[in-house]
């Protein structure tokens, strides 16, 4: 049922079938890509994973999705689906037998709307900021200025989380739903920036809750088989921060 | 049924109604608080229209949106609800006896929100470069950049109104729905720009689709009363681009 391709085959099926009616193209890397991942396997959907890279872009995703030319692309019936939040939002009212994602609520679903667009338009911007923190003093700055920004949206969204959660496992209640998606595809990124930094972001005393929710997270069915580690992880950021730091091509 | 306080009335009832289940905190120069209004008016909801301002914010908006201090607020039965585009798609849930503003088909649904993400995130924002050009140098240059990045922009936006109206009036359709409202309440704005910069942003050369879409939406009954005045919003933008060319207070 799950797709095991958070390592690197360039392109593997969910199911045993030849051909998908559903396709997914993305890097295993990026958290972006993650989220219709997750949303797939938590709607049991078999797909075709088609690997790409941050290097260079496939002629199919770049015809899929010509206004940004970014990952990921779901591709269903032959249509192109972009953006990942939009995506996800897509295999639930696509999918509607499997488990819901977003709340039924209308304003159980603003709310999860909200906090979706916080974490991904205010928090983790500041996590970015962290991994391309360029030259020693300018890092040692953007680093701390980052980490205060991160700690404090953390502290955030465990208030947000004890309102959402209702005392049960997840923002979404006691299944993953929207929220968790789209913080927990940073999960990953999270624990590396955490250890190339020698810091603790998501800890006991400050977010008692996150450090649970994040822990049932990594370990749900739906989740354990694409998130990422973190060492491959550090691996991609180093290459992102040497990039960043190259002096300009003569 | 149509709230008519475009002009500046502290706080005015959408009906006759001594109080109202239904309140929107915002300014009439916001586009953003303009999109509410349209749906509203497009349910045939009365509401209460709390009038902020942007220079001081009431204790009613930032006790209801703490997050990010910013409106418009929607509060429908004592509860809040933040940002416009979750407003928008909130009230197309609520009230859902009235014309639908998101299409009813997924994929129809993914391009609206597509559309929309675009709007805001990548074609506005050069209009904002242009109003807050500060210096006449540093002007002309972020002006010509801006006119060259919004008309490219407009183009995309053309070819995405030729496939969305299927040759009808609308992004909706026949009907105005979700692409029209976020597109359309930069109408103003985009004018505004226009008028200020003496150049023509929608133009019959290059998106005459926009140019009729245009004129259909600002005519419309559930538009054209929240719709501001061009030299309304000319001195609000005079009065942003002196705040931002002001001397730092010493």
């Amino acid at each position: 049922m799950f797709c095991k391709c958070s390592s690197s085959p360039r392109l593997c099926l969910g199911s045993a079938m030849a051909t998908s009616d559903v396709k997914l193209l993305g890097a295993w890397a990026s958290p972006y890509v993650m989220r219709p991942r997750i949303a797939l396997n938590i709607k049991s959907v078999s797909y075709e994973f088609l690997e790409e890279t941050f290097e260079s872009k496939s002629q199919l995703l770049l015809q899929s999705n010509p206004v940004h030319k970014k990952m990921p692309v779901l591709i269903h019936a032959d249509k192109p689906i972009c953006e990942s939040l939009i995506i996800v939002q897509y295999i639930d009212e696509i999918w509607t037998n499997g488990p819901s994602i977003l709340p039924s609520d209308p304003y159980d679903r603003a709310i999860a709307r909200f906090w979706a667009a916080y974490i991904d338009d205010k928090w983790f911007p500041s996590i970015i900021g962290i991994t391309r923190a360029q030259g020693e003093e300018a890092k040692a700055v953007a680093t701390a200025v980052a980490i205060e920004q991160v700690s404090a949206g953390l502290v955030v969204l465990e208030e947000a989380f004890e309102k959402c959660s209702k005392g049960k496992g997840y923002f979404g209640g006691e299944q993953i739903g929207y929220v968790d998606i789209v913080l927990g595809s940073f999960l990953g990124w999270t624990r590396m920036t955490e250890k190339m930094n020698g810091v603790k972001l998501i800890d006991e005393a400050k977010t008692p809750g996150l450090v649970g929710w994040a822990e049932r997270f990594c370990a749900n069915n739906a989740v354990k088989e694409v998130m990422p580690e973190t060492e491959k992880l550090e691996e991609i950021a180093k290459m992102i921060q040497a990039k960043f730091r190259a002096p300009p091509p003569k």
